[in-house]
């Protein structure tokens, strides 16, 4: 498996940013209802393909917002053949394993994962950003994971579904809720410490994310809520 | 006033860095009742005096926390000469520029100053680093603002007391309510973007800051408690 296929379905920034990264190592399918996306593909020099032919993948990567990862996963399900690997890349982990697990043949391999990074933190170098990886079934995403440590320096890291997503809400829900609420205070004014300029620095990289972001690292995290709650408890200024 | 004479009153982290930083430039006389703080001087090779004594110093700028500040006045008005130069360093603007104009004589100019930095923040050098000025009385300030400006790469901000406060209680004041929550709803997981751990960064920086400071730029100023109620009603979940 020199040079693997992997089948990227959903074309949007995380899979054009994989496509990217992985072009060099991988043959490349894209899958994606979407013309619009389909044409992209096609202008970065890859192949838009119907999803039948992503029988002919080693590896499919599901790229797709969280809501639509349970009709995708159905539509996709009898173009599998057995030994294929699966993975996600969403925000949450528990129900995407779920629905994996659900809806997905027997035959396939299963791994959900989260990359801890996107478009925007990833155009200084992937080195030292982490990968979770949540393996579900099978041992074929050893060699993938060995092979993105090596290649792109990424950390892997090894976790569950809900231990992901007990982390996630503090380190990802959190710092979007943060975000969204600080913007919504107003704008910040001149006045500026270096550890503002650092915070601030920190709620620019995600205030401007998609809402499909925000309500997957905070709605669909069901982490987020008691910790937030706990959160603002702490901030009221009843507590002081 | 090529070498002025600087009187600093309290030698604690900020007064220290103030003298490291001034050294080159004047004559600095240190006066602290501290024992400990009078060694320290000694040790830095700078001269420990009585209050008296101040009278010598072209600029006397008060580094004393703001609870000690009004006992600190009035001890030291009678010793003051017209023409000097009187500034404070606090974290809030508006309380301890009453005091100046309330507790000490008309005969000197008055100087109401933010450092938007400390020893912390200023270990990698001052360049860039923000500095607020309020000019309460003359403007003998304008020269050693100059000063700071060309020599230490100071970005000086005009302000007035309240306009500052305003200010602050966003950048400052949220910020230290922030990292004391954050720090209260326990350790930070192993799983981590960029931006949490630019968030955590931040926090890092004024998490452990003395009580006095936390104080001083939370409960001592007056626009913060409006903003974390703002901000602790945006952050609970039956906002969203």
């Amino acid at each position: 498996m020199q040079h693997p296929t992997l089948a990227l379905i959903g074309f949007g920034a995380f899979g054009r940013l994989t496509a990217r990264l992985l072009a060099p190592h991988c043959r490349i399918l894209i899958c994606d209802p979407s013309e619009t996306a389909c044409e992209a593909a096609r202008q970065a020099g890859l192949t838009p393909v119907a999803l039948p032919e992503v029988a002919a993948a080693d590896i499919v990567l599901l790229c797709v917002p969280v809501p639509q990862l349970g009709q995708t996963l159905s539509a996709l399900a009898p173009h599998l053949r057995p030994g294929q690997l699966i993975a996600d890349v969403a925000s949450v982990k528990s129900a995407p394993a779920a629905l994996m697990q659900n809806l997905l043949p027997d035959h396939v391999d299963l791994l959900a994962t989260h990359p801890m990074f996107g478009p925007q933190s990833a155009a200084g170098g992937t080195r030292g950003l982490q990968l979770v990886l949540c393996p579900l079934r099978g041992t074929t995403w050893r060699r993938p994971a060995a092979f993105l440590r090596k290649t792109f320096g990424l950390r892997i890291l090894l976790s569950t579904p809900d231990q992901h997503d007990r982390e996630a809400a503090f380190t990802q829900g959190l710092t979007h809720l943060l975000a969204r609420a600080m913007r919504d205070l107003g704008p910040a004014p001149k006045l500026r410490t270096k550890s503002f300029d650092l915070l601030d620095q920190a709620f620019a990289m995600v205030r401007d994310d998609a809402a499909e972001v925000f309500d997957a690292v905070t709605r669909d995290n069901p982490h987020v809520a008691p910790l937030q709650a706990r959160l603002a408890a702490l901030l009221s200024p009843a507590s002081r």
